[in-house]
């Protein structure tokens, strides 16, 4: 009798115990990952990364404060077409401010913006683009701009889908990003997209908090403003992350090397080549990820000869490299959430 | 028999529960936090401040994601006399480096570096010092630079106290960090000095990762070198993290408004302004400190006319707004940690 009862309390405090424990485990109880993705080997090779460098005692470990995953954002967690979203807003924006610029009426690339003109606004090439993003992104304080952005974000659909933007993230990309953060991964925005049109909304849509968002940014400067103080957005470029800007800002913001990296076109090639190219220095393992459009049905088909987003160098190098190359059409089950 | 059998294992139960869980508790248990700090105004400040912002259902209560607290470096967690750390490692630099630069021999300001004449250094001014700078901190890829910097600290010695350069970090400031961590804070440097000089010792020192250091930089290419890809560090500013750069910076790097900063000079005076004067944007509870050197006797007394680290607008708005400001003659027990 005693023995049975000396057995009993110890079962039960193992199973209390168990219960109340497993609350501290780092790694949740996820049944199945990436539910979003088929079958092929580009889930099997992120399935196997993540288990080697969260096995611990082997060699393949890397500590949980080196699982850095930086992400590309336009094309990589939400689509770039048939222009990037951050300039739809700045369409928008024209027009939100053109009664107070009646001389944009009269002036490219504003003329042809107020009249959904897009070729001739294209046409302007790079100098036309800044003008615009100069013009509707600065003049405000941060905290003005961010509800600015906030507000377009709420009422603004895209062309094609009709969906809020915030809702056309892929889902497939959403579960992975779940999966590495529950395997200790810290997990960052790296993009060519502005920096301060991304931190209002990254944290609800992709559980990315503002500091761990980089990307390109105008200047700002400090001021007191009826005795607070402010920071006011000046039309002159601070910084653009794109192409080698890349490991640039990675290094700037983090300071550590990611061990993994995830992009869609040959604006991220420098970001994937400072994750997967640093074989000299540690001997970290290491994951390097391209999205390819390849499903023009359900989203968008284009790479080597595209204008935005141009896959060509990069899809080279995956293939020397062997990185690993999604294939949306193949890859994917749904390519946006449920509505 | 049946009932006790039944209370005794409820009663262990609970034991164990309770040793079990109280684990995942965010604040473990100090039991007296500060104990570096005298009984002062100072640390009541902290005390109430703390206790504000974390509990719950009180209208002062400030979410965890939101207690951002940053730190300067130079004369607040560590000292800045007789000068600059960092200027002692460039002159050191210029002494390890003058074997292929023969030049410096006849070139000021690295004559009166190689001699030690810092004097005549310091006569030259802004010009000489950042001279001096890129001479010593560029040329490098980022990972062999922070191999000098580590190198540097393992070897060098301050000139008054012997100590090595990290062992001469503020004890009270380490548990003023140890304490707002404990409350679900996150505590980043904000320095006028380099980011990269920095963050290889940040971690191991002031439990402060990279990621969470924001300083002064010049600017870096991105390069594949033998096959690896490689930062080399350029001869030329990027950023000067200092004075109005102090707000700019904290908001490029972590998109949030801090609610508490910690300063020791003039330039830190815009970071604590960013702090504690937006009361425009949030009812956030909001705290401000500056640390005034008034020991000469454990470390050095200097205010109003120093060269280095004035402390003069800083201490009038202090006075206007009602910060806090640590007498670091009064307020603490002992000035370094124990060796």
């Amino acid at each position: 009798m005693t023995q049975f009862i000396q057995t009993s309390i110890i079962s039960l405090l193992i199973l209390f115990l168990t219960a109340c424990c497993n609350e501290q485990d780092h790694e949740p109880a996820i049944s199945e990952p990436l539910t979003s993705w088929n079958e092929t080997s580009s889930k099997q090779a992120i399935i196997q990364f993540v288990k080697n460098v969260t096995t611990e005692n082997s060699t393949r470990f890397v500590p949980q404060a080196e699982r850095i995953a930086v992400f590309d954002n336009d094309g990589t967690l939400w689509p770039e077409q048939p222009v990037y979203f951050q300039l739809a807003f700045a369409l928008d924006r024209v027009k939100a401010l053109a009664a107070e610029h009646p001389e944009w009426k009269n002036t490219q690339p504003f003329k042809a913006a107020l009249e959904g003109d897009l070729k001739t606004v294209m046409e302007g090439g790079e100098h036309a683009l800044l003008e615009l993003v100069m013009a509707t992104h600065a003049g405000n304080t941060t905290e003005e701009f961010s509800q600015i952005v906030k507000h377009w974000l709420s009422t603004a659909r895209h062309p094609k889908t009709g969906r809020a933007y915030t809702e056309m993230v892929y889902q497939p990309m959403l579960e992975l990003l779940d999966y590495l953060r529950a395997n200790g991964f810290k997990t960052y925005i790296v993009s060519g997209g502005g920096i301060e049109f991304m931190r209002p909304w990254t944290e609800q849509v992709y559980g990315i908090p503002p500091e761990q968002v980089i990307g390109s940014s105008i200047k700002t400067e400090f001021e007191i403003r009826d005795g607070a103080a402010v920071l006011v957005r000046q039309p002159e470029v601070n910084f653009i992350n794109d192409k080698g800007g890349k490991p640039v800002g990675i290094n700037q913001f983090i300071g550590r090397r990611p061990i993994a990296a995830f992009g869609n076109s040959d604006g991220d090639l420098q970001m994937l080549q400072w994750a997967c190219r640093g074989y000299d220095v540690t001997n970290n393992e290491r994951f390097c990820l391209y999205v390819h459009h390849t499903d023009a049905e359900r989203e968008w088909a284009y790479d080597r000869e595209s204008h935005i987003g141009r896959f060509d160098k990069g899809l080279d190098e995956a293939d020397a490299e062997g990185w690993t190359v999604v294939d949306m059409k193949q890859d994917w089950k749904v390519i946006f959430p449920e509505q």
